[in-house]
């Protein structure tokens, strides 16, 4: 006899993760693959269709639900990829539909940010929280506001967009068009960028000797030579953490959340990170007790984002 | 025979409001007297009794419930003010208990914000909105966020403290402790001492000669030195509006309400501030449809908190 099961697939600019679960969520496998872009996402999403058969077939299992997690912008009440920029091909791709009619089930889609903080809430550092605000702090900063364990998605889905708060008024141009974004001061790429504009001018610090070019410099270089003890690596970092404080010392202000979970590449080197950063939220909230402030470090790394499209497999069960 | 009415109490540290309702939430009749805190709150409350038994029993009714907003801190489960700023006295004064006991009916505390965003949200500018967030601009700056036409009260009851956002990265102090609170830059306070300031080496500005002395500025002295075209008044409301839209924004970033709502003393001047902060939101926020963005002034002005008390006068009679 088979088993009831629902598909997540978490695609991204670099790798497309497919799991499966039983219907109350229990993870049954997990793959992954290369999402080579160029491919298009039609053969794309043929050969994630073909391993979630696979899968399906080794689970001795019957698909009942899809959910599917997926960098924005998207049409979610359409089912629509609308050109993320890590996939621009992908024009109003209809995942939902073709899902739907390749397997037969329902499929339910949302961004890969939202889906992340989903699976934190559910399967992570966010486990029984009722209000809880994700960030994902990597080459971008994205994020999923959850209020009495749902994502809230706000008008025209734009809720979460915490990236896009104001850190540094007037601050550096951010690929969203406005200025001092969080994800203009914070993410990976920007503190990679500062890296290699000051070091133009700071030839001594040893970040110039881990890397053969000035491009070759990256957010985890940075944080290596502050580690070490560079100046200019402790300068940026510094300055990284103290605008990261401002962005999740605002979402606490506003919200008091049982918890501030940070996830995303950034955020991998832990304490470096975190002890700096809830010291400086707490010199910049003060109308929220200290000891109530929780800022906690992702508990499920990369597998955020797939335990999040299981969520929505699961969402999918009910329609 | 008499009808079921409510009551509802806006204490402030200048005047309390008293209104009565019937148990649908319509107003049936509205009374102010200063609050003279001097006195002390049990003189002031008994007074307020008084004032609510002689409303009562002209309405003919029975009272039912009672609603009661006030500045915080406050312990709104076990129903005490905590020695707000500006009701020092009111040290763990037990409103309710007092309250519950003199009339034998439920009582219920919120916090002045959190009922003044309730109050635009069933009776003013908010009016059939899910999501929304209320500003108040004041001597202060304080706030309400209403998530699925709730109050959120987050951890510690500290939600909704959108005053204490930074705006300003090592901006001014705030009365917080901490510094380049959106209310250390933009509050009514904030405008009328950066002005004093700078009148100290601008003596041809206009606000001059508006006062008899530097400790006359208010923020409304400000606004109508600008709108005459002055030019240190232009700049100070200039940048007001600018950092305004940085917590405005951030909070549209991060929520993407279907409104925000501002209202307090410093938004009486109407499209003098709105325009402008509504083009500045529209520079700082790119991740949701200009079109979608909706900022609106509070259509209650002054009552927002009373019309509040009356919603959780209503929610006192399911207690």
């Amino acid at each position: 006899m088979t088993k009831d099961v629902i598909a997540g697939i978490d695609i991204g600019g670099t790798k497309i993760a497919l799991a499966l679960a039983d219907t109350n969520g229990q993870m049954l496998s997990l793959f992954r693959f290369p999402t080579k872009v160029e491919r298009g996402p039609h053969r794309i999403i043929e050969n994630a269709i073909s391993e979630i058969e696979r899968m399906t077939e080794e689970a001795n299992g019957t698909l009942r639900g899809i959910g599917v997690g997926c960098g924005g912008p998207l049409d979610r009440q359409r089912g629509l990829i609308l050109s993320p920029p890590n996939l621009p091909q992908w024009d109003k791709f209809p995942i939902i539909d073709l899902l739907e009619k390749r397997f037969g089930v329902s499929a339910v889609l949302d961004n890969d940010a939202n889906a992340a903080a989903m699976g934190e809430h559910q399967y992570g550092a966010g486990l029984g929280l009722r209000n809880l605000v994700y960030f994902t702090i990597s080459t971008g900063i994205g994020g999923g506001v959850i209020i009495n364990g749902e994502i809230l998605h706000g008008v025209a889905d734009g809720a979460g967009e915490v990236g896009h708060m104001t850190v540094l008024p007037n601050g550096p141009l951010c690929g969203c068009g406005a200025r001092g974004c969080m994800e203009a001061v914070c993410s990976g790429t920007s503190i990679a960028r500062r890296a290699r504009e000051r070091l133009l001018t700071n030839a001594q610090s040893s970040m110039a000797s881990k890397v053969s070019a000035a491009h070759e410099v990256t957010a985890q270089i940075v944080a290596e030579a502050a580690r070490e003890g560079d100046a200019l690596a402790c300068e940026i970092w510094n300055e990284t953490i103290y605008y990261l404080s401002i962005g999740v010392g605002n979402i606490i202000s506003a919200l008091a959340p049982e918890a501030v979970i940070l996830g995303g590449g950034v955020t991998a080197v832990g304490e470096q990170l975190f002890a700096p950063l809830r010291l400086q939220v707490q010199s910049l909230v003060k109308m929220v007790p200290a000891e109530k402030i929780t800022i906690l470090q992702a508990a499920l790394g990369g597998d955020s984002g797939i335990y999040g499209a299981l969520i929505l497999g699961q969402r999918a069960l009910k329609n």
